[in-house]
């Protein structure tokens, strides 16, 4: 088993950040545009690559998040999606953990430096209102 | 045992990106300005936090690079940065690993994150001769 992790600071309260990561409209402005929710799964949608279904596993406001991913490429299904959030002074410092990969295989790679991407935009939409969710981020190589 | 892994894409030829990964020069313009080497090793400095030290033990033209960690903080010390490059069209696709932590530390989880951004640094530095070294490096947290 493989763990992509990641840590950030939001200068923000964390009932922000916690809403960044619970609201659809708020994933929307950071991940990824086509964001959707129904019943306890989120629907994230990136045109024709695909996508990802995540069941809310967890999602305590005091800075618990847990999402399992029950559809998506073949590698994430089963996988766990990690956020802990805590107040640190001026600042929300977020501890996010993708676990359980089978293999640290190639698309690991990509996918670890893509989430810091998406990281730190939610760090921006936060702190200015403004995120770069998909299809508008940065792309970090051929995979987008 | 945890690794941190990442892959980007940089639109160059693989020499272009092979140099940009053991030239002192070229570390400086992507990683950290106070960039030193001395015998077979890597002096990586960053102010007042210190720094790293890196012995080269693999430096393959055909893309091949490993650095051992022989000082710097504690977590790091016996770890490997390693470094595969691989011509791909018109990419050379750099599949970064930083491997045997020996626990998952909070310290992780931010190094994973900075190395992205400042693997994207290297990007910018190759495709448009202008990175984001320390101390000018994005900032993501409250420890920097």
């Amino acid at each position: 088993m493989a763990d992509i992790v990641h840590r950030i600071g939001v200068i923000a309260p964390l009932d922000d950040v916690y809403r960044a990561i619970t609201t659809t409209d708020d994933l929307a402005a950071w991940w990824t545009r086509d964001t959707k929710s129904q019943d306890d799964t989120l629907l994230f949608r990136f045109g024709d690559v695909g996508g990802f279904d995540m069941q809310v596993k967890e999602a305590d406001p005091a800075g618990r998040v847990r999402w399992l991913v029950t559809d998506g490429p073949e590698e994430w299904i089963g996988t766990d999606v990690n956020w802990r959030l805590e107040q640190r002074d001026q600042y929300t410092i977020v501890l996010f953990s993708h676990e359980g990969w089978r293999e640290p295989v190639e698309f690991m790679y990509h996918c670890s430096t893509k989430w810091a991407v998406f990281l730190l935009s939610l760090k921006e939409l936060v702190e200015t209102g403004q995120g770069r969710p998909a299809p508008d981020d940065l792309q970090i190589s051929d995979w987008h």
